[in-house]
């Protein structure tokens, strides 16, 4: 019997903690959008994210016509991309699409990291409870 | 033996309760869209859900274009909002969007309840078990 | 003191487990879009999730105007969903669509199943642990 109360006692302390404790944000967004107007609302959507939640993990995953996003001849926002990469967010470039549009790799900005399948992607981080968005209107 | 065995019980038992209750639905929905097509159409999707599960919880977060849902001078459905609002649906403005838009906060609809910020609002109810829609098209 | 032991070893050998073993996704799509290009995009993006998780399970919920995808006199993609669904992807057509819409239920291609209410379907799939996607830009 004390020994299922250990048990217990340590799963509802552990609850307990999880409540208290600041909270720290794992957030996965999709970007599939082209739309330059989507681009800089989804800048200013990240600045009052970074606002809200500093300590926050953030991941961008941008695949299809949202890579644009991505591609220095194309981004209306990489100066603003560069700036939030410098200060954590992770901006992921979603190579099936590189190659099915045809994209120039070497001109995805160097702020990116790579995966290969965008979509498995926000799925295994949801898997690992991250918190799943969708950009766009 | 004895103990492991209670506390087997104990969890297998709480299982077997979870799947045979009838589900209680926590759902967070995020409007971003200002599209009045859309508007109608989320006012039909809650009139199914609503029939299809009563007792659900549900939050519909408006941020960006989507605050024109909770605007007087803008809303084309604020009566139906009205109406789901006084049956247990919570609709939440994002008073980032109002600053940002310059929005009139006398002009959001009285049904509305407020969050500091829209994205982050949804973040912690997925945190908390909360399922994820996205509206629109 | 023993049974405390054992149970915590069971607890993190599990965890252990599920870190190792190669991960069963499990996929609940959501499309809402009537856009051809949308459909279109959407098939390319479920041969690349084939190629990246062969093992997946994945539902497509079709429902608003998504459900285009699904009508044998509308739907630009027919040949190919039924590829998938030969290939193990399920395809849901949203019952309350048909009716709201005026579909003629005949015409709804067979290789789809169907659900009552597209939206309360989706939340049951995450609350059973399956990462949601929604389709489209």
């Amino acid at each position: 019997m004390k020994q299922l109360l250990l048990v217990c006692t340590f799963l509802i302390s552990g609850l307990a903690f999880a409540q208290e404790s600041p909270r720290q944000h794992r957030i996965i967004m999709q970007l599939t959008s082209g739309d330059t107007l989507v681009h800089k609302g989804l800048m200013r959507q990240l600045n009052n994210m970074k606002e809200a939640a500093p300590n926050m993990q953030l991941e961008v995953v941008c695949h299809g016509p949202g890579m644009d996003l991505l591609m220095s001849d194309r981004s209306i926002v990489a100066g603003k991309v560069k700036e939030f990469a410098d200060n954590g967010v992770t901006f992921l470039a979603c190579d099936n699409t590189i190659r099915e549009r045809q994209l120039d790799p070497a001109k995805v900005l160097p702020d990116a990291g790579h995966v290969k399948a965008g979509i498995i992607h926000i799925v295994e981080r949801q898997e690992d409870g991250w918190s799943y968005i969708k950009a766009g209107f």
